[in-house]
């Protein structure tokens, strides 16, 4: 069964005597929700008060199992919360002071007339900047919000939760200190001249839910002109991960990867970054197949073949698909002991127990390849050597430390895991400094 | 005497032995330099390790002391490092998660899939950011850096660490988060594009350090397009304590501020605010000189008497100063009763010894009008109405609350009192809902 996607918080009174909560569960089961934490709020004389967090495909079905509730005799529905409504209130990130403020010579120090001498030093030598600011482990996430998860153009405001998200997984995972920026911009000109304007207020610049083909050229012109780290993540944090995925199942396979047949069906951000990463990682044989001419265009002046679905399942060992379209792979198209990564969320181009049974030898969907496990090491071990870019050899290093950290018959580790970021981390910084970039970045 | 700029930690090494201390002590006066906190940081078997905080006039003066602690018999000078420096290692701010993501049910709440259903509700009610985002409560710090501090144009990154303070001090005495955003700008259309193009990131603008006239059109400009408070500190911030100073002086000297003369002398940024803050406060007679025409005919716009110096300090009751020139006022030119606040930092217009020695009622300097007791509570008072603008009205309120929160004889209260921004606050928000902006923010 899958997971499903809205958490309710019912909160009910019951009367002291057996039977009761079992009566509230079989009627949420009868309306197939399912049931979370249960939680005691009060003990009273002659009864209970309990919160159960009810577990529903969407509001009309919360709706429904909140009607049969209301009829259950002998119990008090005294409120219904939205679990993750309550979770979001008042943001998901503060920004704080790192310093006590409690006294005159305290103020003096952080504020004027101390910081007078900071801010000339930084003047003179502006590489002081990552020394005496936050410079150092500050990233600007940047969004225009016009692909925001699989919701779309929502626009800037509406694409705050998942900034703010980001932010909090930078700070939980890495303690960076990420900044979501929101931009009102539309075309790649305008993100571009805001972002470079805005540039000297953070270390790094982490790109986020941009539209493609315009993350592609956001990127490369920030690139170009910014000696500070800049990633898409969309693109590049999710073909970290994918690969250090198919590392994995290629081993439990037996494949060698170098000289495997990799194919990728559908080149929006994520698939066209998967493709050129496999490429970069050393695969020889990378096909690509996508209905827009311009994306396989651009995969086959980097060196993939250009291909078709139907020739793709039946030459290649591993196939990864990212095309946004539920069932596309038909299951009879299933090559015995083929590799099958359907990443598109939340319905994959095919179910990975159907592609099991079809006789692929590893199947799996979208949701284990949560880009969450790269993206905060990426960075912070860019910025700790004070690398000025992150460059393919970094994202494939991040790879393969994410691929060693899995366990035994994984293919990818706990993202919960704080040590996997700091391998991450140590393998991308080691990378940088290898490359001659460390110390490299300015502010 | 003056407080020094330059704080300094000598870690010395003495003989366990009488007198040791004394001898420092005495080489450090000698060399005219004060003594700060005195940390034992080491007791040994024959010695003791002390950290001395050494208080100089600038990195000159520094060495001189420190080579004569050198040429001292028996003591190691282990280290000198320098105080200020040392307190703005990694900068002085962090934005930190404030939830806790522990397990996959924490990550699927503050991220996918949770955040989703979060996104989609501000979309189709944007003014839910304010409930569910860090939108609430999280201020943009935009400057340019072309007038910081005392510095004057030093850039945008040299003047982050004014920045941080400024942002530390939001979080430490009204809990708001704040965000230095340093922008690459140089002109007024520059500053006010980048500004809106990324003001859906924040509540609240606060602009500082920004030149004038530039700080005027780019304020003015942002008022007009935005539906959030804005606030250019270096004027209103100023102006705003300087009436609340000015009040209460004309309290102690028995003057109607109503019915007195009140002269403005310099219309630069701080000064044109306070001569503009008083005509809204009521006072009839504001007269003011500057040597911009610009200026001068701006005010005389608003309602001032142009005049000159002379004038000001033959006829008016009470007159601020803010000129950056220091002995600018004559001591034979002032009024026996006149109340005299010569601004300008870190060299007032007048040495209040001076001033009151040649008869006037009161005198003060720069350092008392400190505009960190303004801006917070004014910036927490209109943000927690949810007020789209900060009027005339609301800066009036928050002068007069700081005038009531200072002690009996004081001009202003102690900014490291919290109570006093939360009584800044109250008064803003108090007025600004009677002005009936209450809920009228817009994201």
């Amino acid at each position: 069964m899958r997971r499903m996607n809205v958490d309710t918080v019912f909160r009910l009174r019951f009367r002291y005597m057996p039977g009761q909560l079992a009566r509230v569960a079989q009627t949420i089961a009868d309306e197939e929700a399912l049931i979370g934490d249960l939680r005691i709020v009060r003990l009273g004389e002659d009864f209970t008060i309990r919160d159960i967090v009810v577990e529903t495909r969407d509001d009309e079905h919360t709706r429904r199992v909140e009607q049969k509730i209301r009829n259950l005799p002998d119990i008090a529905l005294l409120s219904v919360t939205d679990e993750i409504f309550e979770v979001h209130k008042g943001g998901k990130i503060a920004s704080h002071s790192t310093l006590p403020l409690n006294n005159v010579s305290d103020l003096r120090k952080v504020y004027t007339p101390g910081v007078a001498r900071v801010s000339l030093a930084i003047q003179a030598n502006p590489a002081l900047a990552f020394e005496y600011t936050s410079l150092g482990k500050s990233i600007g996430i940047f969004t225009n919000g016009t692909r925001v998860l699989g919701l779309g153009d929502i626009g800037p405001t509406a694409s705050l939760p998942v900034m703010e998200g980001k932010a909090a997984l930078y700070d939980q995972f890495v303690g960076l200190s990420a900044i979501p920026v929101l931009m009102k911009a539309d075309t790649v000109q305008e993100m571009v001249d805001t972002i470079m304007r805005v540039s000297p207020s953070f270390g790094a610049i982490h790109l986020e839910d941009i539209r493609s083909p315009d993350c592609y050229a956001v990127e490369e012109l920030l690139c170009k002109q910014l000696n500070k780290p800049v990633m898409h993540d969309d693109q590049h944090g999710t073909a970290v991960v994918a690969l250090a995925a198919v590392i994995n199942a290629a081993n439990m396979a037996g494949i060698s990867l170098a000289k495997a047949k990799v194919g990728q069906i559908g080149l929006g951000a994520a698939g066209s970054a998967i493709a050129r990463l496999m490429m970069a990682y050393g695969v020889q044989e990378v096909d690509v197949t996508d209905r827009s001419e311009e994306a396989t265009r651009w995969l086959a002046d980097m060196g993939a073949r250009v291909s078709t679905l139907d020739e793709i399942m039946g030459r290649c060992d591993i196939v990864l698909a990212a095309t946004g379209k539920p069932r596309l792979i038909q299951p009879e198209s299933v090559r015995k002991g083929q590799v099958l990564f359907a990443l598109s969320n939340p319905h994959p181009e095919i179910d990975p127990e159907v592609a099991l049974a079809a006789g692929a030898a590893f199947a799996s969907d979208g949701k284990s390849i949560n880009n969450a496990l790269a993206f905060p090491g990426i960075f912070h071990g860019a910025m700790k050597v004070r690398a000025r870019a992150i460059t393919p050899a970094m994202k494939i290093a991040a790879a393969e430390a994410i691929a060693a950290a899995a366990e035994r018959g994984e293919f990818v580790p706990d993202p919960l895991d704080r040590s996997v970021h700091q391998r991450v981390s140590d393998a991308v910084a080691a990378t940088a400094t290898r490359e001659g970039l460390a110390n490299t970045a300015q502010p």
